[in-house]
């Protein structure tokens, strides 16, 4: 019973709802573990969401339940879910915050917004539809506290998820940014996140990178006005501006002892450019 | 041994006055569970911890202790206090910060500044009086750490409130906003609460709503210079700027996709008034 | 198995890099009792990490296992530690942020920048080399996650220090900044600290007094052009701008009903001077 359940939000820390969604679960199953994976995510920023949830989730222990409400269609007929996957369960509104989480399991088509779950890929999805698990009473606009708060509880005390509702055979999904080559074969990704320090995290992972960029030392890197050579092992041994594969191995641009977002100017969705290195 | 005990501060996220506190809690009962329900209170803003204490605590299990401590009147005359409901305990300075909380089971006059706990009504007051249960030294400036955090810790094991003090009759209130009927028939109320989503949460709940009111395209919403036609259900299905009775049962103005309070220049205080739509 | 372990890092709240390292710790050991102390420490800023984290672990129970990941080194040849003390662990980078710590149990000289440890003060340091305690694959830019949050979590089950690495018989530090006297017989200290409600917490503790200081009408606060006459008792007895000894035994300068940083305009570092009240 002594289930980890974490919370992932835009709530914001200035009110108590994730508080209410807290005192929900215990009452349920007291000896559930809560954790904060975070609650600053921008208002109704489903993409932050997804992002930021995909880059925590994985060093939690296996069957860890997921709760993540980031839901500006709440009280609409989007769905409520809950995923299984091999090593977690999600439970969330079925709006595309989980579309980093398919994309482990699944490869999801440039422009798609749903997502088949094939059988066999290891993904069991259920809609949130009996109402016994519950709050008795339901707000329109709170189903984090009323409905998702309480069905995570539920499950961290081993209730099968078939017993919520029905099994559904598709997802919704954004489409997960992914760089693509350009005609001149220049490597182009986005920016996806912009973290505490500043660092400018990309779309681009070390295996996006075509085997003449493998070398850290082969490869250029634009952003802006500004030009990257070669990629820094951390953060200690760069010098100024630096680009490096970062902790969850997406490529970051970084400054040292600065922000490089501020000195940039740069935001999320900015290009970011790799070619290989002029040779003499 | 193992009880919840929540937090409500106004000491921010910048400092280690909440650890100090948690680590006090967990040095005399190892098993408690803290949880967080908002340290975001502004500096001293005893009507606002209030009020988001009031939106959370109620969602808790049964005898879940809440430890506040919004206490600008730290080290002076102002009374240390336990109070316990059917529900919870609460400890927490004499300072009005558990209005909401003793409205629930009495009635407030208007203007009003202590409130008689009548025998009978379920509520328990004690002064917290005894230093048996404190820190061995107190720091007069921080009595969150020395005096409350000991003293909810020993109350989760199972100490009897008149273990630490006597009980007193009467408790230190402020009149709790209520809306109120003008003259010509409009129902007046005020904001309250701000949210992290800019949503503008007004003293107006339903049951103070007169019948010709309770349809919910009955009426009219007057905030500033704009004026909102009927109650939207949800955040969802509303439009540009809208009204709709909110998760805690206050009436909420709510801009879809943005900051009603920015939208509006709205502030805590202002007026929101409720009037019959005009037929025909 | 149900130690305590505390975070403190400048990883902020927009970011889910602390969830990471406690589902981590959570992996290792489930029952970890996991304790924010505070994860606003402004980037790489070492010494506001070291005095933060001062003023919160002496109040946690023995045997707290307290994790501080401000590491502007991270992946460069700066040592990882575990520092043992009578009372508590600290996993750290070796890099001054438990300055204040080992400032406790020996004397560091003005302008030292590594402190030997003296045998018989009951303090003991090691290296943290051998990677059988680490996730298998090492991110050489979060360490936090990779190397300090499952040494941290191994510690809590009781693996010996000693299994980690080599004993080390030095630290790194920075010189705690104490108050000198000025040739005028003047005490001059510097502001440490601006807590959330805007008080200067300064480098003067009652202990650097002279006796002749030691009344609290008997002296003389001096800080930009303001000058305050007597320490306040407290917050809630003081007018205007006050200076008080603070919960941590350190003199802040406190402005009633707001922040004395505004008013003043004043920053850390800044200079607080304290004199005898001149008689008559």
């Amino acid at each position: 019973m002594s289930a980890i359940i974490t919370l992932t939000t835009d709530f914001g820390l200035a009110d108590a709802y994730v508080a209410a969604m807290k005192g929900v679960v215990l009452g349920i199953n007291p000896e559930a573990k809560l954790v904060d994976i975070c609650h600053s995510i921008q208002s109704q920023n489903i993409a932050q969401a997804a992002f930021v949830l995909s880059t925590a989730c994985g060093f939690f222990p296996q069957r860890t339940i997921h709760l993540v409400v980031v839901d500006p269609g709440v009280g609409t007929e989007r769905k409520a879910i809950i995923l299984r996957t091999p090593e977690a369960d999600f439970v969330a509104p079925d709006n595309g915050v989980l579309s980093y989480i398919i994309q482990r399991y699944a490869t999801i088509p440039a422009a798609a917004n749903r997502q088949p779950l094939e059988p066999g890929a290891g993904l069991e999805a259920i809609a949130i539809t009996r109402p016994q698990f519950w709050r008795s009473t339901i707000s329109p606009t709170f189903h984090g506290r009323d409905i998702f708060a309480p069905v995570a509880a539920h499950l961290s005390r081993d209730v099968p998820p078939v017993d919520f509702g029905e099994a559904v055979d598709s997802l919704t999904i954004f489409p997960v940014p992914h760089p693509h080559p350009a005609p001149d074969g220049t490597l182009v990704g986005h920016i996806l996140h912009i973290d505490n320090f500043g660092n400018l995290i990309t779309s681009i992972k070390s295996h996006d990178l075509p085997a003449v960029l493998q070398r850290r030392t082969a490869l250029t890197i634009k952003i802006g006005n500004e030009t990257i050579s070669g990629l820094s092992l951390t953060y200690g041994t760069g010098k100024g501006l630096m680009a490096l594969m970062g902790s969850t191995d997406h490529l970051e641009i970084s400054l040292k002892g600065g922000s490089a977002s501020t000195f940039l100017n740069a935001g999320i969705g900015d290009e970011v450019k790799i070619f290989r290195t002029s040779s003499k």
